[in-house]
């Protein structure tokens, strides 16, 4: 199980210090066998579109709902992060147990993350209806399931993050600011600082 | 908890008269402590878009889930409201519990409700992904979750409620004639009066 | 309740041979008391849309979850079709109860699928929001619910079938391929022959 972990963010910024989550899951990256994209290139949003300090944990895990349940457990609860992404494991085939994984462990569900990365993924690809891709809550944290190939996370993450700052806010997280050019992220008026 | 009843619509609609159930839930608003927007601007859209004679029973409730199932369940089957709708409380946020009392009592979910509600107010805020507004049916009462602001209401009601009279035939319930310019509800041409 | 099979494609194709199940929902067509014009509507996307050999096995039951799930059941697991399509019974009414039965032999559901359908169908009727259609896999077998009427059916199908040849491919199913000029169905270039 590969992890490391990175910091970016300006200390000047208006926001406030926070740390997220990036699960790949993925049996042959796990192993080593491959060189995992779909991490960097979450990481690779981060970087570029996160003005506020921040920082990232990285772990790298199988296939296996248990393995997925306890490192989103563990970035959650123990950890803390305020947004856990995953990447990979969330088509139809037997071996995609990424969803299952994230319900198991989220308390509350929040349905439009799921609609609304099909239907980004949609614009591109008739195929994107296979995905079972969600999101959802637990504690103070929102996790979500990006899809496996970089250019596919981006698409997605770039359109869908524009939610999660104020949604990190409404569960009582840090203030993180984005950079508008990348992510035109959205609060209403009496949320903004 | 709040509560008064209002009728409108005119007998020589060609409908049949009708039972609304409107139920804001608001921890503030139920303690007198602001005054409810979201309740009155549902009774505007009633006021506006409906032909055919009904009346209006009005709850205000705090967000706790067992006072928000038993004002759905008191609306839909003493009271055998056809419509029964909620506004507040369908955020991430810990106190906003309106969906899950909802789901709790309704026997079947209407998942394209929640669907078409999201990608409604999408066009207007990212952040509409983060609304867990559902609707669903129990008995022959269709129940469905507003956002709480007026102005969020009306973006929603007067698109989603194309659909509604329609349903309320489905169920069995009473024919609902609208105002065309307000809100152009469809029904297949075998079911026109 | 009636059933037939048919068969179609031409063997040259560079597909496999495939196996589909059709299953028309009604009490009236199951008593014959109503021709349906459902199954042959599936029938007739199949005829024009399929390049690759395939076989339909038809079935026809009346509306009650126990004859719709043994028949889902014997066509997937018995018959062995790589896709099944259900048609009639997703409205609301107390009758509908199409999506239970195929909620219930499902192991996966692919929410993208009731999703999409309900989308499609929304761009033609602001009705469509009360459709409970949905879509899932049993083993190999995906599984969906169509509309009752034929038109909706075809506006649904051709639309939707662009995303199916690839799922039966991650399900580890036959290779099936389509008429472009009437679905233009889609693989990732490492999945085409």
């Amino acid at each position: 199980m590969g992890q490391w972990q990175l910091t970016g963010g300006v200390s000047e910024s208006i926001g406030d210090s926070a740390l997220f989550g990036i699960i790949t899951v993925s049996d042959r990256a796990s192993k080593g066998e491959y060189e995992d994209e779909g991490g960097p290139a979450i990481l690779g949003f981060f970087a570029e579109a996160i003005n506020s300090p921040w920082q990232a944990h990285y772990r790298c895990v199988p296939d296996e709902i248990s393995t997925i349940k306890a490192a989103i457990i563990e970035l959650a609860d123990e950890v803390g992060c305020c947004v856990i992404v995953t990447t990979g494991g969330t088509g139809p085939a037997i071996r995609d147990v990424t969803p299952e994984a994230t319900e198991a462990v989220c308390e509350r569900i929040l349905p439009g993350f799921g609609e609304q990365m099909r239907a980004i993924s949609l614009k591109f690809v008739p195929t994107a209806i296979l995905s079972r891709q969600i999101g959802g809550t637990r504690g103070k944290s929102i996790i979500f399931n990006l899809p496996g190939r970089p250019k596919a996370i981006r698409e997605t993450i770039d359109e869908l993050w524009r939610a999660v700052p104020y949604g990190v806010d409404l569960l009582g997280g840090p203030y993180i600011d984005c950079n508008p050019q990348i992510c035109d992220a959205f609060r209403p008026k009496s949320a903004r600082r």
